[in-house]
């Protein structure tokens, strides 16, 4: 009996027909030769090779180094390449063709996929919201008084977004100077950091590796059609503008952050790195995890009421691809530190939704550009066992998690952080998300 | 008597040879065709075409129609084209075959010279970060307890980043309700801002076009050479990495950014544009405008410390080139509101120079790319004619400025910005910055 070929997947496999995620890979005897992948099982298709192989009238935009092209090409596009990969993939005529183009992935190295343009960082969960402000802020209400009102977002560093596997290095930085105590102590990384600690202005703030370093589970939307000037995107043009979706995972130091981001933000303790999955999922492949956000305590101003279409969307779901309507998406997300499960923060979960947030994005006349990316901010579930970043999993380093290996506060050298997600797709199939992992290397003088 | 060449400046032209700044232009028999251009006088010179006529080896870097690869080539490479530029406008030999290559600037269409990496602003005068503390914090110190520990920042929008002369729609957004009067009530312009003021969850904001809409004068870094992940940039690297210098104006609605900025920072008040100079000059036309920086009223951490170069900088700026030292610039800036001065900032009063942004902003590791812009916030002085901003001209709204044509808070629609600057150059010639100007347009509902 042959092999099984890489083209015949289980029925119920996360990367089958119904996911088709892109990526950017290389092989080993090109490794300058950067090619859109697709990935298929455990194999990636070479896409541009493969629409060559069936005289596509969509060989050349396949045939680029990374997926911005494609991206810009708009929805009619996306949905027309999608249906042929479906068609090369699963109908036995293209089978001899296409059966050599599958790479194993072992085989490949992945890249980032597309040029980022800018980088927006929401914080678009209630829970992980309020769990920082009664950590930040005990003596205030847990949520600012414009929380409620619009999704808060600020802008990050796009230059330092690195694929999924790039190694990140212990950043350093001036650290928060511990209450009372602004010279010569060093901060530990269980020290509280109520904000109203600050040194004496004639003090030395304390400088090195951050103590506190933590990651974020979030999920990251990339921007494919641009918008114009002046020319905001509604609700109903998230599906013509966002051409899929993928984990990130915002690493964050702690003590660089809180010491830094009065008035103007987080800036350093983000801007070091920023991990994403090498693997986009189209939009489409989530048809069926589109979901209802959760009830809005407060109404909200028509650019951002989407009351309207989500109770649409809730009753049909299921079968409807949904170009037009804005809304949740189910995504069940893992967290592992070094293999072991810490969290399950539930994407469903979110206050915000990412319509809401390219709504918000661009409703003072801001332009899109292909390759704009931005996340939801970190994904937590109203659980202890969903908190979506160890500020919040240890409460500020109070309550140390226990792994195999021994305590955490926050990240050690060495700690690899992975996050996996999967979404309902058609039947009673998976859609899986790509991967996002990365491994603490020590910081480097 | 034959009319005056172009190339025949009075010897105190402000952008004669000792200038040089870089642009990007197009002429009107080929709108399409973008090349990188330096000004003289009031002339442009074709960069490409001058070093393909003269054979230079820089022929490939100046066909370009951006200043990217120019800017990637690194310091070397600047300083030998400057000077080739400097020998093929000065010296006669050349003159038959450069003349012609010189158009007028009134023939030209001057576009966005580079193509913008990530942009970074920061909050570097002391003056004006004082001043927007006493005016948002009335009840708190002037400045949060790291702002003289550390460059504040944070990361703006590159998107939206547009070249002079572009018009500003007038933004939309969600505006901060009035103290206790949550609904229906329209701030106006000239409202207190404090902020402690804040709506009840459950009402609706204000949205509508903001009516604090401000200008804020800056100057801007262009990085040209890039650095790799966790390599911090030293002071010392500064003239290795940046290109060069430009006005550029960071426009702000007060009403939204004081609405959305807590806890993540100024975000939709800023991003919908900002506005830069169509000439970058090069850092070494202002070698002459060298100048220590204020004294630090508190020691700085060793990245920071730049005591003992600007000593040695003060003592010999006047013919030093000073490749390694960092320090401040002596950039004497106006502002004017439909062509009527209305403030004149002196950036050597900025508390914080470009050399320790730019290591402040790579001490964690963040990588450089070309193309990256940061800016110095706004450059506000210790008088009140010196004030950068409307916010801190008219008191947020309190002391409305005269103008010949009426009365402002903030600005109306059909104001025209124009920030302009000068600085001292060799002999007692002086040095023009581009200016930077831009048209408010009425909101488009």
């Amino acid at each position: 009996m042959p092999p099984l070929s890489p083209l015949d997947l289980p029925h119920d496999d996360p990367y089958g027909p119904h996911n088709l995620p892109y990526g950017v890979f290389t092989t080993r005897d090109a490794p300058d030769l950067r090619r859109i992948g697709v990935r298929y099982g455990d194999h990636v298709l070479d896409a541009g090779a493969a629409a060559a192989a069936v005289g596509s009238p969509h060989a050349a935009l396949l045939g680029h180094p990374t997926l911005n092209p494609l991206m810009a090409a708009g929805r009619p596009v996306w949905q027309a390449v999608r249906e042929e990969l479906r068609t090369w993939l699963t109908e036995s005529a293209h089978r001899s063709a296409i059966e050599p183009l599958l790479h194993p992935l072992t085989t490949v190295t992945l890249h980032l996929p597309f040029e980022v343009a800018d980088y927006v960082d929401f914080y678009a969960s209630e829970h992980h919201a309020s769990n920082v402000g009664r950590i930040f802020r005990p003596d205030g209400g847990p949520l600012t008084p414009n929380w409620k009102h619009m999704p808060i977002g600020y802008h990050g560093r796009a230059g330092t977004v690195v694929v999924s596997g790039t190694p990140v290095v212990r950043p350093r930085g001036q650290l928060r100077p511990p209450t009372g105590q602004p010279e010569s102590v060093q901060p530990t990384s269980d020290q509280p950091t109520s904000d109203q600690s600050a040194p004496a202005h004639s003090a030395l703030p304390p400088f090195g590796p951050t103590r506190r370093l933590d990651f974020e589970a979030e999920v990251a939307f990339v921007v494919g059609a641009p918008s114009p000037f002046n020319t905001p995107v509604p609700l109903s043009g998230f599906h013509d503008h966002v051409f899929g979706v993928c984990l990130l995972n915002d690493w964050s130091a702690r003590d660089i952050q809180s010491w830094e981001y009065r008035p103007l933000g987080p800036f350093l303790g983000k801007s070091f790195a920023t991990s994403v999955a090498a693997w986009i999922t189209p939009l489409d492949a989530l048809a069926a995890a589109r979901t209802a956000p959760p009830a809005r305590d407060v109404p909200l101003l028509p650019y951002l009421d989407d009351s309207a279409t989500d109770a649409a969307e809730a009753t049909d779901a299921a079968g409807n691809t949904g170009a037009a309507e804005p809304g949740g998406l189910d995504l069940r997300i893992e967290v592992a530190i070094n293999g072991h499960p810490v969290s399950h923060p539930p994407f469903a979960a979110m206050y915000w939704t990412a319509a809401q947030q390219l709504a918000h994005m661009t409703v003072n006349g801001a332009s899109l550009r292909t390759g704009d990316l931005f996340a939801s901010g970190t994904v937590s579930g109203p659980e202890p066992h969903q908190r979506g970043c160890l500020l919040e999993l240890t409460w500020s380093g109070r309550d140390p998690l226990r792994l195999p290996d021994g305590e955490r506060t926050f990240l050690e050298d060495g700690d690899e952080v992975t996050l996996t997600a999967w979404a309902p797709g058609p039947g009673n199939n998976r859609v899986a998300l790509g991967e996002v992992t990365g491994c603490v290397v020590p910081s480097t003088p």
